[in-house]
């Protein structure tokens, strides 16, 4: 963080670097990472969808590749992640944050929340993977214990209950996010 | 098309028309109405992914949104569409052809096949929808057919196979391709 001579924060480069996407990077290398070893296993067939762009101008003029001079972030209408494992539709949103006592629900979007519940209304295995990046600690939680609290009016999803009612996720080198175990736990308990 | 003096075809302009993703656009403008529709009257969740952008300059200047300021089409490594209907996860991709006699597999990206072909072996339902433009006519093909001739070193799919094995897809208003009547079908037949 850059801090000006009169001491005063540099909000305005701290907001661009999250509205860009700068957040959550790390947590989407290790999910990639994780899909790319399901994948290469055979045990499950999983991406990230690639990041919604409004394309103004294409520049045609080149003789290589056509090139796009003027696009903009777009808001996304689903969530990042879905795919297919043991036969059934998964789908799913990862979050970092860097709270220590909650997740706030202002890092995902209505839409998504809204695309989640759909998912699982349709017998969709929905869930949001969540990252406390200062904690190190990554927690899969089914989609309805947020959407519930969501729709109960709360701003936020407190660590307790996270720990509580979410997975704790194990970390390893080939594999650095293996959620698909915490899954197979949520197929037991039927959800 | 542009004629040179010399008689030789602009083949240039030509090549990037379609390199930059021109085809198929009403066939998508169908597809992502019927699936808004099947969304509406909750009957399925399928959505189009968006097109992956490989993003090299953001402009973080301008006091608004960041501004995409150069970047460039890649090539898709799964199917462009995908979703859950009747509890079962549904994958497919689609395109358009001006060809009267057959379905041509450069059209179609290797990877997408080879994609298909583990959403089949997940359990996933897989096909494509081609659509004869000068014909008007839509067909849903399993991915199986597609990926089998494909494999055998076949080129295309002749119209006359596509016509066979394929389900004909009724245009409507509200729904412009309903296919997930010919899903249906397919499921009845066990695929």
């Amino acid at each position: 963080m850059v801090h000006y001579p009169t001491g005063k924060k540099n909000t305005f480069q701290e907001k661009n670097k999250i509205s860009a996407g700068r957040r959550g990077q790390a947590l989407e290398k290790d999910l990639n990472q994780s899909n790319q070893y399901y994948l290469d296993t055979n045990k499950a067939v999983i991406h990230k969808k690639p990041t919604p762009i409004q394309i103004v101008k294409v520049d045609y003029q080149s003789r290589s590749t056509a090139k796009i001079t003027e696009a903009y972030f777009r808001i996304p209408s689903t969530t990042d992640y879905n795919g297919i494992y043991k036969g059934r539709y998964l789908d799913f949103e990862a979050k970092e944050t860097r709270s220590r006592t909650l997740f706030p629900f202002k890092a995902i979007h209505p839409h998504q929340l809204i695309h989640l519940k759909q998912v699982k209304s349709h017998g969709g295995i929905a869930f949001v993977i969540i990252r406390f990046v200062l904690l190190q600690e990554t927690y899969l939680v089914e989609a309805g214990i947020v959407i519930e609290a969501y729709e109960n009016k709360q701003h936020s999803l407190p660590l307790s209950v996270v720990r509580d009612k979410g997975y704790l996720l194990k970390s390893g080198y080939i594999c650095p996010v293996d959620y698909l175990k915490a899954v197979d736990q949520l197929l037991l308990k039927g959800e």
